[in-house]
């Protein structure tokens, strides 16, 4: 747990996730998702990052690595942050080491990070591509060449896997690559006073400091926050001074496409590359905690509305664009040119997570739970072998193919990418999903998430289990019972932004609870056998988007609880622009186990345009065309394109 | 005019349009745009080849051909096509000469080809990139290095400033070029089997042929039709053979791009650059015409009935998609992304006319028109000195700003442009424009256009003079008189494809006549003082797009006569995604002298979406919005951004 600066009025307020032991997930929705990781994506990957995936992109992963400790001959293979996907990948290997022992999984990890470890330089040095291509290089354009991303991934895994295991080699390794950047970058005169063109160590130095309370490491963290587009420029200075060349030069993002356009502290809108800009502010609402930071986390705020209140889709996407991967200006949503990074929506989540731990407020956790349930596990298909790196709210797989300005957009998943940064993100979030189920402090326990689980938590000092039952997304009831244990505190039940009713009980009676910043504060003295119940209404709600997002008038988003549902070909066939819900169109809800992995469907009697005009007309004076009747089936966007190739929409016509 | 194969049952109904000296443009709305061209644009462009314009793009074309006549020391400055920006402007004041003599303007002219023809080579080689870097590399990249694209646009230049002036020094460079070609492409053995990567060359050698009834001038076009495609391919041949990058390898076009990934005649989509395709279909019809050939002319037609009937919007633009420049797929006509490029739009209407002289079809002067009044004079502002590349159908300033899929989209009309085809091109259009308003043949008149306009014509080889007076594109009276002489023979007249009705009066009396492919054939012996008035209703009418164009579903264009309008900022205020119009509501026409150079506005009462929501809330359950109503005012389509940059849309919801 970090060590919290206590001087402010709020740090004592702040909340943590509990240690992954402690939460063992039990959920059908969440324990498929964890299974399809560790039976299929951990073990997938690893095939992946050695190169013997028949038909997948080359990731040259480990190859880079075995070149770079000297046990082979050969060239670095991808990109210049090709080292990442191993991180990602141990670090959720951590995280299903926990969930479940696995030890030839562990012998493999093992000897992955000996491998690491074997590339590790004598100064702690731990980059495949400059130790490859030549370590003069290296540092040299700290704006576009991800040493410090790929440094912050492998401490993630390195901290992930020593909670997991005990293990430390990879620690020290990460510790021993600290201290060299330490030595290289920061204030001092004579140092290089830079930081990551691609954000992602703030987050690293932190959770690496809270294990090893050295001063260093948050300093550092700090450091990159801090120096952040101060001027004169890192940026622009390093660029000049070794010849790098500049791609936004041109570009409106110039330097926002880096976060690095203006201090950290003075920007209020989240810019530039999604992924990136979510990472920085997880990171920055990172130190604002562990330094009890008020003013940083005001940034985070501002950042915060500004990023969920006008430049996030429906379903937790963010990035309205493939060029440069980035969010454009405020209410700019296009559904088909959408960027909508899984990775992004990963950031999303990450950011989420802290703002809770800072403050708990149901907004943070409504858009944690909206881009999880939906943006999310968008990116990874029903059999755990397949990605999407863009998630569309709206498809024409013949658009796909033959407008340049879709083909980022896939109709079906892909096996593997040679930019691999999604899968073993979304494996990694998914393996270590308790974490963001709940958060505790000294005297509280707060649940964000009803995923089905057993928590372990103290409580004032006490130990308490808790037993969380929960039908979500299906049905909104939810059973907390105290297993065993006893302990005088609070326990605090989120309200979920879409529950417009809901009925609490306490063993069985109606039950009274104060409703603050959307958590109902249950306080008193729990005994085993406990039981609240918590019935939250769940009914199929039409969304609409405010009306400044030009490409959702006249549209609504249907959702039911957490989820995002949508419209696919597969359902209703082709030509989904020509459908229409009616104002006054019921929903009927339909389960359907055989389907999808077992789905809730949405059915509704719509109505369907119809296409009555030659296809050699294109133009002609306007008559209303006639419409039919036409019934629509609504599936959960997250499980999309698992039936082949079709178009799907999200937002539907209503009148 | 072209000698004519006559052994085909349709080529005695071939018309041709008449020389540029018969035909006086005095129509108010046409004269105008000839003044802007012969005032503003011509000295304009003068300045600007010349690098004189402050802050303007740098042209370097004069320079160019300075340095490769050695007049001066220098580096080729631009594109590989800079000499193109020369040939169409000396083409443009060919035309201008004809409508207005101007000696100074002639010097100028006999002075820039005297320049062009120092730069020739002895064996009659022309480019003043190979020139100036090194003729070793002449003709090794025919795909993409536009040597016989510069050679087309100069040969233009040559045929019509010798028709305008008697002068042949161009045009006798030019066939010494056309002559060095010959020896060097062809189908002999030795020979490169190779053609165009950018089309243009085919309709300028028929224009050479016309001139000098060179059989080699017809062969060569010819050759560039039928080999293009054929297999083995010449641009994968030569690009293997001399290293040459090949940009669209990994693209869905390939060849398509160049329309070489099939032979021409088993084409049958309008694929790839749109300015390309435009011009290819024009040599096809040429060709076709010339030779009598009936299979090219179904190629043409096939291609045509691809692009007109599902790939071009409804201003005439064409080109869905910035990435190429290019042609998607059937129905994708997104309005926001569009390409649209105002020389693609000015191909559409040269093959138009080529396809009119072929047969008489009020279909081909249908698109022909639209084209004209809409997607290509919206490319020049009203003060003739700026120009637009690209032609959207909607825009958002911002999104042009900051939205990279939408940068190539201007909200305002740009000084000149570093690849300069638009600006000159725009000119020697509207300075011809005269050669677009009827075709003739030995015993008929074809009227397409109603321009006010003298023609002096044969008729069965009696002179006579028309002369022609319309209130279009305000009002849709049309009167026809002939002025002197007598000849017996037939006037066809066009009832274009937006007028519901018609009344016909000849000599004050109520008349009759056959319709035939749109055009009304007057069959007389025409004697002077015979007036014929034709009054054509040109009601407001609400256009709707093919139920298949996604982007315009539940939206009407309006159009009037030949305009189509649009919704401005300037007069509608920001949020036209807000508005409607009430499929009730009457449209009102408004003559306005006072506003952008005089035009009619559409006025009708619309209904406008209020939005009531905090600028913080993105998404909350739908509710209807409340409507508020609104008046909205139309303007033509040409005229939008003559007042700053502001939103614009064409296409409306209506409900």
């Amino acid at each position: 747990m970090p060590e919290r600066t206590k001087d402010t009025l709020d740090a004592a307020r702040y909340t943590a996730p509990l240690p992954l032991k402690d939460v063992r997930i039990r959920d059908p929705f969440w324990a498929q998702y964890q299974r399809k990781v560790l039976d299929q994506v951990i073990p997938y990957q690893w095939e992946a990052l050695n190169d013997r995936v028949p038909g997948a992109d080359k990731s040259g992963c480990i190859a880079n690595f075995e070149i770079a400790a000297g046990r082979r001959e050969g060239t670095h293979y991808g990109w210049v942050f090709q080292d990442s996907d191993l991180a990602k990948w141990l670090e959720a290997v951590a995280y299903a080491l926990t969930l479940r022992p696995d030890p030839a999984l562990e012998r493999t990890a093992d000897e992955a990070i000996d491998l690491v470890c074997a590339a590790q330089q004598p100064d702690g040095y731990l980059n495949t591509y400059y130790i490859i291509n030549g370590l003069d290089k290296r540092f040299t354009n700290l704006r576009d060449n991800h040493e410090l991303y790929c440094f912050g991934h492998m401490t993630e895994a390195a901290v992930a896997y020593y909670e997991a295991t005990g293990k430390d080699a990879l620690l020290q390794a990460m510790i021993r690559y600290a201290a060299c950047i330490d030595r290289l970058i920061g204030p001092e005169e004579g140092k290089m006073h830079g930081y990551p063109g691609h954000e992602v160590a703030e987050m690293a130095l932190i959770r690496l400091y809270a294990v090893t309370h050295d001063p260093m490491h948050l300093k550092l963290a700090k450091y990159f926050i801090d120096q952040r587009g101060q001027s004169p420029l890192y940026f622009d200075e390093e660029g000049r001074k070794n010849g790098n060349h500049f791609y936004w030069e041109h570009s409106h993002y110039r330097y926002q496409y880096y976060q690095a356009g203006l201090p950290v502290r003075r920007q209020r809108e989240a810019d530039g590359h999604a992924v990136r800009a979510a990472y920085l502010m997880s990171g920055i609402a990172d130190v604002a905690r562990t330094t009890g930071d008020d003013g940083l986390y005001e940034t985070a705020q501002a950042l915060w509305d500004n990023m969920t209140h006008r430049r996030m889709y429906v379903t937790g996407a963010i990035g309205s664009s493939h060029v440069g991967e980035a969010f454009t200006f405020d209410y700019d949503l296009p559904n088909d040119t959408v960027y909508g990074e899984t990775c992004a929506a990963i950031g999303l989540v990450f950011f989420a997570r802290r703002m809770l731990e800072i403050r708990p407020r149901a907004e943070y956790a409504d858009v944690l739970e909206r881009a999880l349930y939906n943006g999310v596990i968008s990116g990874i298909a029903l059999d755990g072998t397949r990605f999407f790196y863009v998630n569309p709210l709206e498809v024409l797989p013949q658009a796909c193919e033959k407008d340049e300005d879709k083909c980022h957009v896939k109709p079906v998943r892909q096996p593997w990418f040679g930019c691999a940064c999604c899968p073993p993100n979304i494996a990694r979030l998914l393996a270590s999903i308790g974490q963001y189920a709940a958060t505790v402090r000294e005297d509280a326990v707060y649940i964000h998430l009803y995923a089905g689980a057993d928590l372990n938590v103290r409580l004032n000092g006490e130990p308490l289990a808790l037993k969380i039952e929960s039908k979500l997304p299906w049905q909104g009831s939810v059973r907390l019972r105290v297993a065993s244990g006893g302990a005088n505190g609070r326990i605090a039940l989120r309200v979920p932004g879409w529950c417009p009713r809901y009925t609490l009980e306490i063993n069985g009676r109606p039950a009274e609870a104060a409703l603050e910043e959307g958590y109902l504060l249950l306080d008193r003295c729990w005994q085993a056998g406990d039981e609240v119940s918590l019935d939250l209404e769940m009914p199929v709600t039409r969304i609409a988007a405010n009306p400044r997002v030009r490409e959702d008038i006249g549209k609504v988003a249907v959702t039911r609880g957490p989820l995002v549902y949508c419209l696919e070909e597969a359902d209703n066939g082709p030509g989904l622009h020509l459908v229409r819900r009616p104002r006054a169109a019921a929903f009927r809800v339909e389960h359907r186990d055989d389907l999808l992995d077992g789905v809730d469907l949405l059915k509704v009697r719509g109505q369907r345009l119809q296409d009555t005009w030659s296809e050699d007309v294109l133009y002609a004076p306007a008559e209303a065309l006639p419409e039919a009747p036409a019934d629509l089936t609504f599936i959960p966007y997250y499980a999309w394109a698992n039936r082949g190739a079709g178009e799907m929409c999200v937002w539907v016509r209503e009148s």
